[in-house]
């Protein structure tokens, strides 16, 4: 690949540029972003070849151009994408939702919708900003793509081959395939710790409940810890899977709690058994 | 304290004996438990220096009695000592709810109530065995004690003392105080993860749902691979404070799925921003 365009250079996008620089995949790489100060950061730590403030000149003679800015941007960038999109041009991007990328790449894109791959790489939610990222990100994580019936074969094998250079592991599957899977994994454990922790934040006596959670705590309220104008963007684009998903979990605490009321002692052990049982075999086939 | 006589040396009765030990609070510890062959290992390994079987020995001379075996056997524990209690000898337990004990406590011990204390140390739940056991384990940890209008000063001292002599910040407060705080900040918690992992395992993509599964599900769920029967039976002991959390919770939900329905991107960010804010300032003053 000659020229990467990467929209974007945040930790995502910064580590995309060093994995590639690093396994000689890309030539050229230009950064384009809304905050020149940290492209010009990012050029000046050698991560891009080039800062762009036009996106025509950008765009010219790119082979892949690369969304990686907050997800909120991405229908944005794709309108300012369209008019100076080429016809041997690929567009993919880093969002953690699909199905509304997709979207938006349809009706924007139009007729070169064939040359638009979503992709969602499974990594790095817990620092940002370009001073974060590192060449071996992506190494040995999950990249999935979710391309269509008229997604171009040329199209889908210069992604998957850009995320492989990255040392990723990478599979496709349907955009909404991919949207329920992260609504269970991913979304709704993110909006029970953060109700979790609002909850406890609410009460009066939240200081002393405070004082007095340990290590459970600590590592089941980590996620809450994380980016609320991301995680909006997220719940807003994944709304349909996620209500889904919550109102399984409904069902789940409600069965709890007739279990609790009639004291069923085998029944609340035989959940929790299950539930430890497959925590701990996860674990071990898939520690990180 | 010439003699320590503790049920159950486990994790945390191993580490309260090599503590006390280290600290040169404790002269002879005396180790009795269901398992005689764990008994033994934990005298070979010199955390105790007696096995003893016959419970009238055990208790003769006991400047304190520590119940530190899983909590359901702390009644019959407590009966079982009853008959040879003498006047001067202290109660004390470890157990993860102190409502259920107290009450079991009042019965059982009748008149000699005031020379019991209940007890909680927030340490160490990840392992378990008189192997795992360290001087150091509640070193800087929380201890709660739930002493009544009843307790005797020089009881609740003893065991106030026996817990300083470990390294642990020790605080009194009432049993069903302790219970509620639990309830919320562990109990909780604990109950959403086993909930959580239950609800995927028993779905027939749960397979790929795993596979997808990253760093922020690996935190949330990692208590889900606690013990199972420990926390059926925290569960039934602390049933009513622990309903009232559930119901809590849901509430919250509901409010969640109200601001996706509403597609309330503004509730959604200042709920997730005040959770985010409380969990960050909780782990910078408190990070263990």
């Amino acid at each position: 690949m000659k020229k990467l365009v990467i929209f974007g250079v945040g930790l995502i996008g910064g580590s995309v540029a060093l994995a590639l620089k690093k396994a000689g995949h890309a030539t050229y790489i230009v950064g384009v972003g809304r905050r020149l100060d940290s492209l010009q950061l990012a050029k000046n730590l050698g991560v891009i070849d080039a800062v762009e403030t036009d996106v025509r000149a950008a765009c010219e003679d790119a082979d892949v151009i690369l969304i990686a800015a907050p997800v909120a941007q991405t229908a944005g960038i794709l309108k300012s994408i369209q008019p100076h999109l080429n016809h041997t041009t690929v567009v993919t991007d880093a969002g953690s939702t699909k199905g509304d990328v997709l979207g938006a790449a349809e009706e924007i894109l139009g007729s070169q919708i064939h040359q638009f791959v979503g992709g969602h790489p499974i990594a790095g939610a817990e620092k940002s900003g370009v001073t974060a990222a590192t060449t071996d990100l992506f190494m040995g994580k999950n990249v999935v793509l979710t391309p269509t019936a008229n997604t171009s074969h040329d199209a889908l094998d210069k992604v998957k081959n850009l995320w492989l250079a990255c040392g990723a592991n990478v599979s496709s599957m349907p955009a909404d395939t991919h949207d329920s899977i992260f609504a269970s994994v991913s979304h709704l454990p993110h909006l029970l710790a953060f109700a979790l922790v609002d909850d406890i934040a609410a009460r009066p006596n939240a200081e002393q409940l405070f004082s007095f959670a340990a290590s459970g705590f600590r590592d089941f309220t980590r996620i809450a810890g994380s980016h609320p104008e991301m995680w909006r963007d997220i719940s807003l684009a994944n709304k349909t899977a996620l209500l889904k998903e919550i109102t399984a979990f409904e069902q789940e605490l409600a069965q709890l709690k007739q279990l609790l009321n009639n004291e069923d002692g085998e029944g609340l052990q035989a959940l929790f058994e299950r539930a430890s049982k497959a925590r701990n075999q996860w674990a071990k086939t898939k520690l990180q």
